[in-house]
């Protein structure tokens, strides 16, 4: 196994099969981290001779770009506890494995998300006083930069939890964008402390009481409002609307197309504001531009989109960069 | 009180003092409705003084516009159940009374939507088989037009009751576009049948198992993508993802209007593509075009957005009058 500590280095391990365009993109984005972003030392992990083969392709000369061999693969639609079970070898179990000893410091994957979830609560352990991990992400709206979890990873949820995501929030937002009191909102249907369902209610109750800076309720038309700094949710309502986010975005682009092909005229306006709509939509992408974090286990996790490209990765790597070094993981055991 | 039924028109009541610009706008919409609307003969249900000087301050020359008086207002913040209880006067309950005896057809109301719901299932009654009303409405996507429901009107579900939401969404869209055997989604978390919350894994075993077309699960990204005729789940998420849908559609004209501040030279092509850029984003918020459908209480009852104008109210009537056409409370009796 190659040295992994280069002095002053942030070293990360990257999921090299993980996603749906690995090992391609993830090589790639590798590569471009390691020429681009100061200060980071990327372990791709995966099948040796394939991560080597896609090394040689790409031009990666002068780049110091260490593999760490992993024999299996986790496919995307394995289920999560079944897969890391019994894969022990597959990139995942190996990278989160090099994390628990210490060898790197954060693990980046673009590969099953349920799987990394999965291998991180159970061999890194949840951090004290969070009985369950939640997948977050940090939106960067004009109106100013949102953190929303939970954003998938636990699809029921007690009042407890949410009150847990709260907290780590709020923690995530001071050390990260050093907000002196992050505003914290319940994401429910409605703004009055009656509205929503029975669990929410309680959370509300329960965040009411909490030292935090909690606002109330805040409903769907405040993501991106400017409301809230940090806005919580359980896993099931995080996911969808994250979906219809990106879903939405989709569909305006494809309005937009059928809208020149309709009206030829309108084609020089569309390519000159494109670029404008475009950047709005991937905002709602949290994964294109960073990845997802996992709060509440102990190291520092950085969940890319499956369909991640090259620019993708090299974005995530960055933001596992950053969680380091301002240890997010310690903050939030501390 | 004036005649109510004229020959061969459907009659509706509408609520003249419910919404955010209560009584102009509504008593505008109602003129536009009587002028324009094939077949409908709207009655006005609120303070006779106040929708008399309205009606006067408006043009309603030659317009047939009946004036049913009701003391009260129900305000949009008030709490549904004691407004609907202590409230006997106010023009919700006394609309609702009206299309209880017979007088009239449908009611209409862009007013405290709760207090419509709760006065609805209270006085009306539910229908048979059907354990709780949900609020659902038709969005009409590029890709087809998609039922949606429930839309708000119960934050915490069973699973039985997302297989009634489901089944009288089969029935709508039979019976109003004609679909033979429209398909049937799950909002979920994931496509696979073992994702997404407890009680939506149980909707989706019983839905499995019911003779409607079900489809399985469809995700967040699904809404709009035509892969569904209707979508199920229950009032929370589909509340927050209303108005999540609402506020991206802000966000987006926002973020138009600041790119063309910075840059000038996109005026041009804001202008020319801004109507197209309004008609999508108009479809995410159905109470513009036509107001939600109350599914599940007997009569036809129509929920307009609070923020409505002339224009979304005669909408509203004109759904309600299509409504009472095709006997939809009747087929979901039967």
């Amino acid at each position: 196994m190659p040295k992994r500590k280069a002095s002053g280095k942030v070293t990360i391990a990257l999921d090299a099969m993980g996603g749906d365009h690995a090992p391609e993109e993830i090589v790639k984005g590798a590569i471009a981290a390691a020429n681009g972003t100061d200060g980071v030392q990327v372990l791709l992990v995966g099948q040796e001779n394939v991560v080597r083969e896609e090394l040689d392709r790409q031009n990666s000369t002068g780049c110091v770009l260490d593999i760490v061999h992993a024999d299996q693969v986790i496919a995307m639609d394995e289920r999560p506890v079944t897969a890391v079970k019994e894969k022990r070898e597959s990139s995942i179990v190996v990278g989160i494995e090099l994390l628990k000893r210490g060898e790197v410091a954060a693990f980046v994957s673009a590969g099953n998300t349920g799987a990394v979830m999965t291998a991180a609560s159970l061999m890194l352990g949840r951090t004290k006083g969070i009985n369950r991990p939640a997948l977050g992400a940090v939106f960067p709206f004009p109106t100013g930069p949102l953190l929303c979890l939970d954003l998938g990873a636990n699809s029921d949820c007690k009042p407890t939890s949410l009150v847990h995501f709260a907290k780590m929030g709020s923690i995530y937002m001071e050390k990260i964008f050093g907000m002196e009191s992050p505003r914290i909102g319940l994401l429910s249907s409605g703004e009055e402390d009656t509205k929503g369902s029975q669990m929410v209610q309680k959370a509300h109750r329960m965040l009411r009481k909490s030292k935090l800076n909690f606002i109330g309720n805040v409903e769907g038309g405040d993501i991106g409002s400017g409301r809230a700094d940090v806005i919580v949710t359980d896993g099931f309502t995080g996911n969808v609307l994250l979906k219809l986010g990106e879903g939405l975005g989709e569909m305006l682009i494809g309005a937009l197309r059928r809208g020149v092909a309709e009206n030829p005229k309108l084609k020089e306006a569309a390519e000159l504001l494109e670029p404008t709509f475009q950047s709005v939509i991937s905002t709602l992408d949290y994964r294109e531009y960073g990845g997802a974090l996992l709060f509440g286990v102990n190291g520092n996790v950085v969940v890319a989109h499956g369909r991640s490209d090259a620019d993708a990765i090299k974005n995530a790597i960055k933001t596992a960069k950053r969680e380091v070094l301002q240890d997010i993981a310690g903050a939030f055991r501390g």
